[in-house]
């Protein structure tokens, strides 16, 4: 669990280092899939003044805290859900960076435009639903991890880890904390081209299937070549 | 009055680190509300000469200079104004940061468009009327705050501390000069999201009022319950 | 002769400090008028290795070298010609800022839209007209000085210290060579501000004649009373 | 071969210096001619933990590993087919740079809007055409390098020396593996600019031919004057 601390801890730290966050505006957890305990940044406090020993331990199963002398993140209750919904997911994030964000506000989600897309999600990053009148009033933060899990009945979380959430801001994960981290600054740069694309073509059309999946499989298939494998 | 200008000189500092001033084109205002005096930015002084002693002492009711050897801010009338009218802020900032500028100068409020400004603003932040010649003419850096004012006839300024003035730039005010500051930061993050979901959509409508107030409520209502509280 | 070269060289470290120029795209001059002998960077040095030394001394009446054991930069000749024809600068700046270069490109001038346009150039930034081919087979640059002269043959230099070539780029000049790289720092924001508000509203008129002549004044005329004057 | 190891290393240090790779998304390489051999990046290996000793020789008759503990990058057949194909160069460039990625996902060349351009590239920085079902599920990498070559049949390389590749990212080359960088580091900018451009007139025709040859042979002519020389 201290180790767990420790990964989590730094992996929050890549979020300022990565321009992801202004002030506290983000989270990072990561899981221990075996005792069902999740790391998480605890609820509205300084980048600059965390500790590991700050990170809060909380129960997926329950949503509670298990230990630790903050509260965690207002956003626990979200990543208990993907927790519980993507068994293979070991690390959550959630930020409300510039270009991520534009999109959640505008309720589209990010086509598949080229090889840097390709190299790393294998097509479109969905944005969520709105939610109802009933989803807001209710357990909200719980409701906002259902309808990220809808978003993804008819498509692989592995394959495509991030989503936006409709009126608010990215998640994303990954095989830990770190690499959920990854994928965060993955979709900034993505978002930041697609917008500038868009903006430039209206009617751009997404890259070739078959480019997507040499792209995509190039790195994560069976018989993936790049890198030192 | 030590304390006050200390606090006001760490807040003027603030700008420039968060890049929201280019030159001396920004100052911030703190004020001591049981004698009515506010310390403030020496006129026209650079950030990085800046001291604590340098700030001015401005008596608000009268908007004269109580003790400083510098001219204070040639925005000063347009301070007072907003402490006399707006009774609960504690401090106000000027700049002519970036995308809160852009607005201003299209002479355009910024929908709410996102949780990132639900979390802050309760709905549009507004920009003026254009001023009239006999304004411009008269006493201009008062009538600035007068508008300014008559702006928020319709509106809390607690719930919505910022403004565009229009063909100028923004003014933000808060708790006190550091909160103000933050709130500064605020406004050009979602000035710079809002710039950038009305040119992929010009017609996207702002956000649900229900997500609106779940998050504004989230943070500041009565039963508030992001953070350590 | 030494003391100019020293703020010319200190002129020209601002340029990268300011991120106006990327490599050895950009010069800085500064004149000493008794003598009509200006100080200018040499040609194609790159910043990181400037000293004070390396200034080439330039008489502007024949654009010959007077000192130095460089080349001075190719744009010399038109840096001469605005010496000769606007009598009371002191410094010239040529960069290609990226967003002061957009304009060029577009061969548009900058409309006045808000009180930072105000603050510092009274009225729109001019572009020039294109050149034609019989002054870019010939005398090059010195043909591009007598292209700015003439734009101005209808506006005060004095009071637009600034223009965009066409298809190529910024000049601005002002009392010396410090405040020169201030303007230009100064055309840099407001391009910026210009371009999101023309892409907003591209029909957006300039601000107020009264609010403009408000702002200018109030800074540059006989009863300026911004600063500490 | 160690002096260029070095100098390889050296030159993919730069690409973070100039803020053109995310990760480890890009690559140089630089050639010995006499030999046939180049050196380039490992695949995959982060740029902070990179050491001269890790560039990878590679034979470009054979595209095979002639030294090194490391596999060569994914894209070391693509960089092969470039040296064999434009016999000039001694130094190659590959990375997915913000602004030169969004041409390259629009399959839109860079048109010639003005000096800055004009200073380095002789006219259009052209866009390859989509590769074919075929190309992709064939010996892609190779095939990049083949469509590349194709889309230079009627255009000198040494002129224009960069290329976008439709929906990936762009490739330039240089005299050297430094050049190469340099010119990856113009290409950034001439996109960012031209980008702006094009969104303000979508119909803004390219400079005028004269003043293209001006800038070009100014700087690369038999009679060229910029600089030192």
């Amino acid at each position: 669990m201290e180790q767990l601390k420790e990964e989590v801890y730094r992996a929050n730290m890549l979020l300022p280092e990565h321009k992801l966050v202004t002030f506290t505006w983000g989270n990072v957890s990561g899981i221990d899939r075996e005792s069902g305990i999740m790391a998480i940044k605890p609820s509205g406090v300084e980048y600059d003044k965390l500790t590991p020993e700050d990170m809060v331990l909380v129960d997926i199963r329950t949503g509670e805290k298990a230990e630790g002398k903050w509260n965690p993140s207002s956003d626990t209750a979200t990543h208990c859900e993907l927790y519980r919904s993507f068994p293979n997911i070991g690390g959550v994030v959630h930020t409300h960076s510039r270009w991520a964000t534009v999109f959640s506000q505008s309720g589209r989600g990010v086509p598949a435009l080229g090889t840097t897309h390709g190299d790393y999600f294998y097509g479109e990053i969905p944005c969520t639903r709105k939610m109802t009148p009933e989803e807001i009033a209710g357990e909200y933060e719980l409701e906002t991890g259902k309808v990220i899990v809808e978003t993804f009945s008819d498509k692989k979380p592995d394959d495509t880890p991030a989503v936006l959430v409709h009126s608010h801001g990215p998640f994303t994960w990954g095989t830990d904390a770190h690499n959920a981290v990854h994928n965060a600054v993955v979709l900034e740069e993505l978002c930041f081209m697609a917008w500038h694309n868009l903006m430039l073509d209206p009617s751009l059309p997404a890259m070739q299937q078959e480019l997507l999946d040499k792209h995509y499989l190039r790195k994560h298939g069976a018989n993936a070549y790049y890198g030192q494998r």
